[in-house]
């Protein structure tokens, strides 16, 4: 059976709400933070070359990149559900949000996390540049989410489940204020809406803070200790 | 018919290499940078909201982000080709490095680039967390690339399309010397000596320097001005 390494609090929150949006079987092995520093847990680590969350294991098979995780879970153990085929007329808009979700939005995400973390001064250059490839992938998901129900179309898609998490858990990484985008706030309570979300959060985060909301959410201690660790 | 709206020397020199892997027709629509500052022109940046390069046109639809249009293209005109299906015995791999492209090799070069261009100190932490993250996803290229022909295992795949332009044209952004990989260098000769990729470069960069080799190619001159256009 499928077993999801589930890092708690991260980007890989996406896998657990993709198989309960499935609704299919698979083991949940959770892992946690270690506080101060903030670093994922050396059993996580070394399950795969980068590192990195998220990872399932599938028999012989470890498998990371939450893009390909989503993939090879939808086709091998989701009929195809929750992504559109070529034929749907919102293919390319599908294909479209779900590439951008990190190959955009967690990007910028992430760019501007690693100048908070190791504590650029914001009139920096390379800060103003991280904060403006924010406010630019925000726009654009705040026009998309404001047309469409679905960042896809009128269909709940993988696009969806790749893309969440850059606007609710990582601003523990980052504490950014989303008060100003009323889409994207609605969008949000839509997803929190979801039976399948609530389920995964309570079986994978439960006690988090939702970080559905305007407000940046508290960020985490020993935040500015992690760069230490790896440089 | 299918227009691919082709910035020269960027990422997106995947699309038309691909069309040609593919063998399949297309419009190709070039632009140049302007080189100072090096800036995409305004034409190609109104094409779409993230004014972000590659884009296609197909009819009356307009497509960004790579991943979305390199799956577009094989599956409305390619037929499935340079993908492998969920039957394959590589797809797990396929997968894995197609969406490793932009979530781990290009972002963490494209990371480097912003604290390169932005004159941020070597010495800093900042640049010591982008550079430390090249080292790790050129290490994790660097065994893949060894043990197999090709990115996927021993069938060629849009998972290497997707790939090659960080190690190759993306150095002219960041000057990388790759030297110290033997296996990627070897690569980079198997992929420069397909016939559908010398096409692709002769037909969208005619003339640019090759970039396969281990020396950093000469950077853009015009390039430290880049941040000061969008700040």
């Amino acid at each position: 059976m499928l077993t999801v390494h589930h890092l708690q609090n991260s980007q890989s929150e996406r896998i657990p709400w993709l198989c309960e949006e499935l609704e299919i079987p698979y083991n949940l092995k959770l892992y946690h933070w270690q506080q101060d520093p903030l670093i994922a847990p050396a059993s996580l680590r070394a399950l795969t070359p980068m590192q990195a969350s998220p990872v399932i294991t599938d028999g012989e098979l470890t498998l990371s990149e939450s893009g390909a995780i989503v993939e090879y879970i939808i086709h091998k153990y989701g009929s195809g559900r929750l992504a559109l085929p070529p034929s749907h007329p919102d293919y390319a808009h599908y294909l479209h949000w779900f590439h951008f979700a990190n190959g955009g939005l967690q990007s910028a995400m992430s760019g501007l996390y690693r100048v908070v973390v190791t504590d650029v001064d914001p009139e920096y250059p390379i800060y103003k540049l991280a904060a403006n490839a924010v406010r630019k992938v925000l726009a654009h998901v705040e026009v998309r989410v404001g047309e469409a129900t679905w960042l896809a179309g009128e269909e709940f898609t993988a696009a969806d489940v790749m893309n969440f998490w850059s606007l609710t858990g990582m601003r523990t990484f980052v504490p950014l204020d989303l008060s100003g985008y009323p889409n994207i706030l609605a969008y949000m309570e839509r997803i929190g809406n979801r039976n399948a979300y609530k389920t995964a959060m309570e079986k994978g985060d439960r006690g988090r803070e939702s970080c559905i909301g305007g407000p940046p959410p508290k960020v985490f201690a020993g935040l500015g200790k992690i760069y230490e660790v790896f440089l």
